[in-house]
């Protein structure tokens, strides 16, 4: 039976998924209207059925953190309303002429924004991601299959049959939105492997869930928000602003992909910057590793182990390390980054252009924190996720990132030679 | 000893992409004129090496269209050089400048196209494959690494060899071009699962081959070639301008992807078109599988089954079909077509804007025969295959779709508030 839903949800969504494809921006948005009304008047199902996910969730003992990211209110309702009528303001993607030209047999080729067709989601605890992953999605054409956690699985079920109901009641193809109600690991591995159903697999989550959708799917995956980012204080920096934006690249969000794990500081100015900067960090409580060049400068922290180059903590911890120039700062940051955002501090044009040449990242940054690594950062009004991958797209993805292109050839009668 | 040359290859040909990233146009360009001069001077070793692999293929009595796929000659090796001079003369896609804005807080956020990293090639028996994979991938900035069947690895070692160090000697990364030469499933599976070194894997060839890649890889695949496509002739076309695309759509080169595989006709028309086609496509001995409407107009065919509608026969076989109307005929290339390419011959614009609208593949031509979704017929210029996924790319694959993007963001001390 378990099979059956996946199965079945699927061909919902990939026969909803055509009609999508060619229904009007009016229409989309008119949808999305309709969704936040629906939120606002159902608010109080919706607490409620939260609330069976919070007792749950205590039963089980869950974190506080979890059960914080579980947990809705008022207020975060009013934010996923937010959040829908920032996108329906949004340009619609679809239909956008991208490319146009003639051939000289007289063929008209052009190439055309069109919808992906059915994108699976797969998440964790957070509720919101329902709404927003659905608005995303339907915005840029495309039916959504959501399968989240089990821990808010009440809650999802509430939120999913309020907007689903919305956006049929304004004239959207009915079952553009699915939500799985089978959260067992089984129901999640048939997912990952429905082609015939999805056109694009995208966890949002941590790192192990990221990492098994990668490994077991077999649907194309974009894989998102893994961030082992650094900062790299060059020699010529201006180690105040230095100190500012490796303070606010640790301290301002520790929990979110864009802040940084690392600190790399050039040999020569070591001995000045290194004192300078744990006395900011220090008012934050953050505690800091280092190599033993770092130790020597900063004699009471503790020893940096392998992990600590290599892990994304996620918290008020930094790892430190005294580099010798900027080729070492590259040489260290390819080889144990995730390809998210690094930034350099420098005032040596050349040490600048070597870094954001030769850093394998999808934001390179200089004299700026990491932490603008964001849709709303960039502009884009929106995001799904920052991929961390080279394949489709990088960085922030906004609507356009969530679309495909065909090519329509108008002829005569053409034939090959 | 077999994990080893997998891992020892990937770990090289990583390190080579990210020098060969920021290597200039020029140097590609001398490189891929030494690797043109390199096959001319070696062409007798070539063929030296070829013959082996002709005398092994002979005692494992392979089929003679294998044989000769796998046979080369002078002309073939000139056609390799040719190609190697085309590849030379197109614009070098790495550095473009894709977008370009400041925000508000005066962060300028450049989009610029950078190489995809490290590229692997799945592939079977034509070497011809191993030289334009590597000029391809090397002249978009990657490195390369080439695992072509087991049938022509004499053949694939020695060109490997003979252009491999005639990049290097115009002064390309050395490793840039790996060929892994145990032709073994298990190495082949080794480097599906090679995600520390290779950033996306192309397999070219058959079917099989392809399902096989994108069920093992954990690596992002591009999936090419699989062509199961349509034309279908609506009731208000020209017939003799359907007749002729039909003809030409499945006779021109039966055996490739762009070839039809079906033929559907409006009903309206059936009686009159069925038979002026057939005269047309008996002068080709092709053979015709119909629908019991089409046996009704055309009693001497075989009847069609099922199978018949979801094989791509790459064979002058044509499955055909008597439709009701446009979106019954939509309906039918939607359920079986395999996303690549799909004709109407209407003189309705309705018809041909509904076809183009809502047909889910990646090239739809109205008035023009399926055989122009090339790279080279598009004006790409070059192609490393034609891709039916919506991710990343679709249609013909030419340089661009070699590369990825990144972000480069200057500031001046900005932190996020």
């Amino acid at each position: 039976m378990n099979s059956s839903e996946v199965t079945q949800k699927g061909r919902l969504a990939k026969a909803a998924s055509r009609r999508l494809a060619v229904v009007p921006a009016e229409t989309k948005n008119h949808a999305l209207e309709k969704m936040a009304e629906a939120l606002d008047k159902n608010a109080k199902t919706i607490l409620a059925a939260n609330s069976l996910d919070l007792e749950a969730g205590e039963k089980k003992e869950l974190s506080r953190t979890l059960l914080d990211r579980l947990s809705l209110d008022g207020r975060r309702i009013k934010g996923m309303i937010e959040g829908l009528n920032v996108i329906r303001a949004l340009p619609d993607p679809v239909g956008e002429l991208l490319a146009d030209w003639t051939r000289p047999n007289g063929l008209r080729i052009k190439k055309i924004r069109v919808p992906l067709g059915v994108i699976g989601i797969i998440y964790e605890a957070r509720p919101n991601v329902t709404v927003d992953s659905a608005a995303l999605c339907l915005k840029a054409g495309n039916a959504v299959i959501l399968r989240g956690g089990s821990d808010a699985i009440q809650s999802n079920i509430e939120i999913a049959k309020v907007i689903s109901e919305a956006a049929y009641s304004a004239g959207l193809p009915e079952n553009s939105i699915q939500l799985i109600s089978d959260t067992r690991r089984e129901t999640a591995e048939e997912l990952m492997g429905a082609r015939e159903y999805i056109d694009v697999l995208i966890p949002r989550g941590g790192q192990s869930l990221i990492q098994t959708v990668v490994k077991k799917s077999t649907i194309p995956v974009i894989e998102t928000g893994e961030g082992n980012c650094h900062a790299y204080v060059e020699r010529t920096a201006d180690q105040k602003m230095a100190a500012d934006i490796v303070f606010n690249a640790k301290c301002s969000r520790p929990s979110v992909c864009n802040a940084i794990e690392n600190l790399l500081v050039d040999d020569a100015i070591a001995a000045e910057f290194l004192p300078l900067v744990k006395q900011r960090l220090d008012a934050a409580h953050v505690e800091l590793r280092g190599d033993a060049k770092t130790l020597s400068i900063l004699p009471g922290i503790k020893l940096a182990t392998e992990e600590d180059w290599q892990n994304e903590f996620l918290a008020l911890i930094l790892a430190v390390k005294v580099v010798a120039g900027v080729d070492d700062a590259i040489y260290h940051i390819n080889k144990y980054g995730t390809k998210h955002s690094e930034t350099i501090v420098t005032r040596d044009d050349k040490a600048a252009k070597k870094f954001t040449d030769e850093i394998d990242a999808a934001a390179v940054y200089v004299n700026a924190s990491t932490r603008f690594t964001d849709g709303f950062e960039f502009g884009f009004g929106a995001e799904i996720g920052i991929s961390t991958q080279k394949l489709h797209a990088r960085g922030p993805m906004g609507l356009p990132e969530l679309t495909s292109y065909k090519y329509v050839i108008h002829g005569n009668g053409q034939v090959r030679q």
